[in-house]
């Protein structure tokens, strides 16, 4: 036989556990375990998933245009997609969680990785890479005009290993954010 | 007669040639005309708009539920929608062009505000304050968890606008980016 590499494909709605699994690895990992709102329920309500294993099998319609994922519609309270990693063994390693931005200079869709995990058992094979060359390609394929996402400023080493594979620090910028208490403040700041 | 206020309603086709207006006044302000690729049949393909006047006057259907936008569907490749604020004469003096992202721990959609814009000749009335309102609105009445955006750091008097209006700075990240030459590179990198 072939020797054969990881496998990765748009996760499905049966993989969910597995993602949850993976989400709060990464949270345990920052010692943010508490901030963990997310269950399976309110994955499965939020994402928008591959076609399982058995729909897939017995689908008679073509998957979507030009090699772009097959998946649930996103909308605006489902807008995100997730890529999962599977190893050779078939053991979920690792999760890429996405959705699509938009650059109003030029008028085109982009994708935005929220989050990247690799479980720290299954390191140094280059699944990370692996996920983000996908997601690459994914913004290849839909012409869109950027790949984006988001760095702890102390993280020298994933900076660098970013850096190596092309992307740069947009380091003149800087986020905003309101949300809990303030955001429904701010929604009523002029009733 | 009453006096009124500014008008905030969601973008429809027709106001596409004064959205692209306020796109080049902002990109002539910050002196990147140069960089505006958009167009009006760019933008025409890549933002959901709200359905246009006559439609809206026809229509026989129900908005969308709850308070939220009624707009053509959201989908990868146009995931963006715009908010257009017309002032009490009827002139349109600003936008907020925005799309959805989302938070993994929390398992929940929110809002990212790509641009927002307020005519130079139009400032002073709390229209920017006012975009702002109707996004925090929005993302309340869709049980979003964040209302997001960037600034350059150096733009001292919008960060403290922000903060006055509860935002908070998202010091401790950075932006990475990969687009153009690097996008092609990285899709291929395992080829």
């Amino acid at each position: 036989m072939a020797s054969s590499g990881p496998v990765v494909r748009h996760a499905r709605r049966e993989d969910v556990p597995a993602i949850l699994d993976l989400i709060r690895e990464l949270a345990d990992y920052e010692h943010e375990l508490h901030s963990v709102e997310a269950t399976e329920a309110k994955l499965l309500d939020t994402i928008a998933f591959a076609p399982s294993a058995a729909d897939e099998a017995s689908a008679t319609t073509a998957a979507a245009p030009k090699g772009l994922p097959n998946t649930e519609p996103i909308s605006p309270t489902k807008p995100a997609r997730c890529l999962i990693l599977l190893t050779p063994a078939g053991v979920p390693a690792g999760i890429a969680l996405y959705f699509y931005n938009y650059s109003t200079w030029r008028a085109r869709a982009g994708i935005y990785l929220e989050d990247l995990y690799v479980k720290q058992s299954e390191r140094k094979h280059g699944y990370g890479k692996r996920l983000l060359v996908e997601l690459a390609k994914e913004v290849v394929a839909m012409e869109g005009g950027r790949l984006e996402w988001s760095v702890l400023k102390w993280n020298t080493p994933s900076i660098q290993f970013y850096e190596s594979i092309g992307a740069r620090m947009m380091s003149e910028w800087v986020g905003m954010r309101v949300d809990g208490d303030g955001l429904t403040k701010l929604a009523s700041l002029l009733d």
